[in-house]
């Protein structure tokens, strides 16, 4: 039998979770952005980042790309990207076209009344697809933020239509092995309606488009109160799970910390997920997070550590005994039996896998330690300070 | 081309919602129930206020039957049921088993650990199917109450493939013509999660039941500012959705009179549902409420009343007009043209097809000008008298 | 400088939490109730249950009382209690009068629009002050379930004035020493607007009612996503935070263990009334559950438990570290610092406070090796089977 | 007895809504901003937009000015401003502060750990009392923004002390006639906690400061299904309630068209409003919405004949008739009567008044067959092309 520091070390030398390249970028709200020195303002910027995050924490090898703002010439920056790859060690994770940027967006981008705007949208796509072929990348992964603000405004029916159009036609250029995630989200920046906006419509429009195409779960990108661990577990049996956008919030899409505000459902999350070793392997893990008053890189790594913390505490869930309580109706005992592991403090564990993994024990002692921060802050902060607020 | 009088005489020929059996008990909240003189007491009773209703709004022909309450002995109570209808001129509709109120279902009844329970609780929902077999009833009206209060008191996975089960079963039972129509619920009773909380959920056990399986859609059944037309819009689509059960609310499922609190989301549900002839053809108008403090009969009349003119402010769009201004992306002039039917007074056009009909103009002042009201206060009071709050 | 240990252990000494008396009784939803053959049925076995719980967890030394169910005859009923007290060396604690079940409050108690209602209302809060002081028990707890179901129904501002009416004579009758505390919730039983919905207006009705006013937060009494400590901070520095009623949920007002869904919260909660010595010792920490489905005395046991490890955690926090971080909006080093006691597995020094105290190391294990369940399910079992389900 | 039409006449003779200056400028989400070519990008340009507002509609006499963006160089720039007033027949409204837009302000404005940076704060908000009494406008609208984002990372108490401060500073700033009117919101962009999170923590600010603070109510700025007309009941039964920000929302502060979601608040807002003539008489109305898709000076008269329309409805409501049968607890009735003035169609009577005071009676009919849309594109359409989209 093994012993908790075994189960932990085991299952963190299999975890890993992506890094955004926006999250290294200043970022804000509505109301404006606290420019950071150390923001990142270029994409070798953001490898250079993450490479730092991966080193402190050992579990960050990849890094999603927007294809906007890190591929703005299309497929032709796949050379400069790949440069980067091998500089940093850090490879090209899921590729992330921008659907809502561009000022033909107003009215929708591939749900726009507009056939040619229509067009233009899915072309980026296309164009998307052909991106990830080249860099190797298994996972586009498509937020499509369309939606409308007035009841009336739109034809929620031909919406659907052309969704669903829009699907198909990219997952008909899916090389084999390639697959598409369908993000959903409720609100925001849609405020009456969302084309996508639950997990019962992106699973629709997957099941339409191709069994390439897998449903993609931002924590942050649900109703207050939903239960996320219950639809984990239905797209889970479903064999529609395609990856984790992970945050917290506490009212909206706050794209908070992982576990900052609620770090018991992240832990309900990972047993759902540890209950289907199969779905788990297909599951991609990666953060979605936009850090407006943390420092970008700390923000980081302290995200990649609690991830590992509450994961750790999943895996010692002492599953076959919680199994049988269930089985039996023993509900008190099932939930102290699940929750035990929840109390269960793993950061010893966890510096001793780090030790042994020769990473350094406090990663954010480490990085504040190291001239790291202090470099770019000084390489970056000119550009940075030019940059100016959002709003008015 | 029509006027609005005979556009909406013309909707509401056709327009019919059907009565909850148990709407006319007395029923209350977990603190206790205040208990009105004129509530019925057996489903005779029920029959003559269904009738009372019908005959005052022309619009009710069709009521509800919950298996356990109206049906207690299952299909030996066929002939009696029937007899109610002749008597009052008022056919049985959807059939309503029950899975909620046995102690057995503790810890759910088709999705209980205890596969003996699970038993039981399936061989309730095939005994239903029967009794609407014999009642020439083409709706079985699925709730299913199951859940659990506790993270990891329960296996959700294995629960849902009992519900799996369940619905198959329940499936393999029906004859031609007959539908299943499956609710969902995102809370209450149970707490922590409840097996089937949405739509995707529902959808995915009628998908996989077979094709007369059907998605049943309480207003009341949503998160807060949930967009239910749109949910109806997907489900028109899919081909999937079966029918509603109409209620409003302002927190959680109050089950609160249609269109008091927020009249202007029904407007838009019957939109969505008009966009489509034949979905809303295969659609079921149902009421689902409990009135604790209105007057039972009262309250049935001011719904179908109110159920009448939101369907006939529904059917006054432009659809043609609105449609070319989605399609120009028109946004501010399709709200205003969507809007202007919502505020168009259809009461006078209503007086005027109520009159046509030989129905009261008013049918609340003619409720309250007949002897109906007090001559059951008088039959059942005291019976009422004898029924006591619920709480300590 | 103390140990962690040490610390806890001192903390613990301090900390006591009230037992409900109707927590121990069979209670449920509107859905119907599942009977347990443990539920008490008298206040005797309240008492003896409440104890049992004290027993084990050393920190439940009070019972709250409920005037309706625990002293039907009023006043005339103390001398029973105080005999009960005795016998079982648990206290009377807050004293609870009962505004919802009387048929007479249909359309309100203290807010019914008829004088007399809310004259016989305003009577048994008088009765109950009385009560309390013949107990010797400081705490009114006064919760008011008054509102209406629908827009225009009542008139909002007419039922200020009776609040404010009720509440000012209700303090007059207090002798020195004795509190009332006001309870607020926003939803249920009254769904369109509740007289008492937040803290602003618990606030004011203290305010203006006198200085032995007080408000009282019950922690499932808020909208989804509301910041609780924050109202807690502001509470006790306007000293006007009387106590807590503590529980859970996910979605309303759903009466769960403590921390069961949101241990996190507890927790911040803690750290709040920590930061103020004085307003923490006025402030009494009462538990309000309603157990439908877990064993109830399981429960009470379980939810002390969980009282002590989430009060252990908070006591852990470094305070003047803390203080100097937020002092310097060293952001992500403060959040660390809270969470690291939050991380902090408390069970070990908890077990040893029990050795040392002589009480179970696990009192959920201690209560099953006992043979007190068992006795009392023989006893009570046959009366509990006699109850029925509340609903149709 | 009056005719509905003339009771709709006098009501609309006295209504008036103030326009925001910012709601003429490109605004968007924090996905960016779609820009328009009519955008006013000037506060000359916004007057003239206002003017045009209230040329169509009558009702919008005054414009809210927003200090940093309209008076960038405080008090120096009113006589600009005055000579706007003349030149376009509008007065400045309410001045509003700016505490959001400084990088300073990162970790909060007058609730900054850095006393220096609060004393900045504080001399913009004297400053705007300055400007304000320079304008003769009576009210300071201010919206502090501080808050912070997780848990731990700010000290709440310390805060509240500093806002207690903040605002006794500049209520002692005040001439007489002057009022300051203090807003609350609990979310965004703050995510954790926001420092004057609801009407509660506002009134205390308000009292705390002295008798010309009011409390501002943002429709927005609530908690989902929050009732805010009882709100509206409270804070004029304690003389608190000093003006509206009107805009609707689904989820969050989306900041749509007054009414646009639910026109049925609207309408329960005011009449809760009516039932207090002085009340009523010292609350001012003012428009806070941020069109990110509809043409602006379109959204703007579009939002005020909505907010006349609702208006006139509830001065239509029979309150005599209501006040008797709230009083007899006729519940169905008192919800029939209140709701028969929401269904009642003032359009008719809406468009007799504009006829009567000279004005067009479909003001958005007029002023899309005005040149007034195509000449400002004409004549701002190439700056705003200049202007770009926020993220990234």
């Amino acid at each position: 039998m093994k012993t908790a520091e075994e189960t932990i070390s085991r299952a963190l030398d299999a975890f890993a979770i992506e890094l955004p390249s926006w999250g290294f970028a200043n970022t804000g709200t509505r109301f404006g952005k606290f420019v950071q020195p150390e923001a990142a303002t270029s994409t070798a910027e953001k490898f250079a980042d993450a490479a730092e995050v991966h080193a402190l924490t050992g579990s960050s090898p990849t890094l999603a790309l927007h294809v906007l703002w890190d591929l703005p010439h299309g497929v032709s920056d796949v050379p400069a990207i790949q440069a980067l790859e091998q500089q940093h060690g850090i490879r090209a994770g899921s590729i992330n076209p921008n659907l809502f940027q561009r000022q033909e967006y107003k009215y929708g981008s591939i749900c726009n009344p507009s056939a040619e705007i229509r067009q233009m949208a899915v072309q980026h796509l296309l164009d998307s697809v052909e991106i990830a072929q080249a860099l190797r990348s298994r996972d586009l992964s498509l937020w499509v933020s369309d939606g409308s603000n007035y009841p009336g405004a739109q034809s929620i029916p031909k919406r659907i239509d052309w969704l669903m159009e829009a699907m198909a036609a990219t997952h008909a250029k899916l090389a084999p092995g390639q697959r598409m995630l369908i993000e959903y989200k409720p609100f925001e920046p849609a405020f009456y309606h969302t084309d996508i906006a639950d997990w019962g419509m992106a699973l629709l429009l997957a099941r339409h488009a191709g069994p390439q195409a897998f449903v993609l779960v931002d924590t942050g990108h649900h109703y207050q109160s939903q239960n996320i661990e219950q639809i984990v577990a239905w797209l889970l049996r479903e064999r529609a799970l395609g990856g984790f956008h992970f945050n917290d919030r506490r009212y909206a899409d706050d794209d908070l910390t992982i576990g900052s505000i609620d770090p018991y459902q992240v832990f309900r999350i990972f047993y759902e997920l540890l209950s289907d070793a199969s779905g788990l392997q297909q599951t991609a893990f990666m953060i979605d997070q936009s850090h407006n008053m943390k420092g970008k890189i700390e923000a980081m790594v302290q995200t990649v550590c609690t991830a590992q913390e509450l994961f750790a505490k999943a895996v010692l869930i002492d599953r076959e005994r919680l199994a049988g309580l269930q089985a039996e109706a023993r509900l008190l005992e099932a939930e102290e039996c699940l929750r035990s592991a929840f109390w269960y403090d793993v950061r010893p564990a966890i510096r001793a896998w780090r030790r042994h993994k020769g990473l350094p024990e406090d990663p954010l002692a480490a990085l504040r330690a190291s001239d790291y921060l202090e470099r770019i802050r000084k390489e970056r902060g000119e550009r940075n300070a030019g940059s100016t607020s959002s709003y008015a």
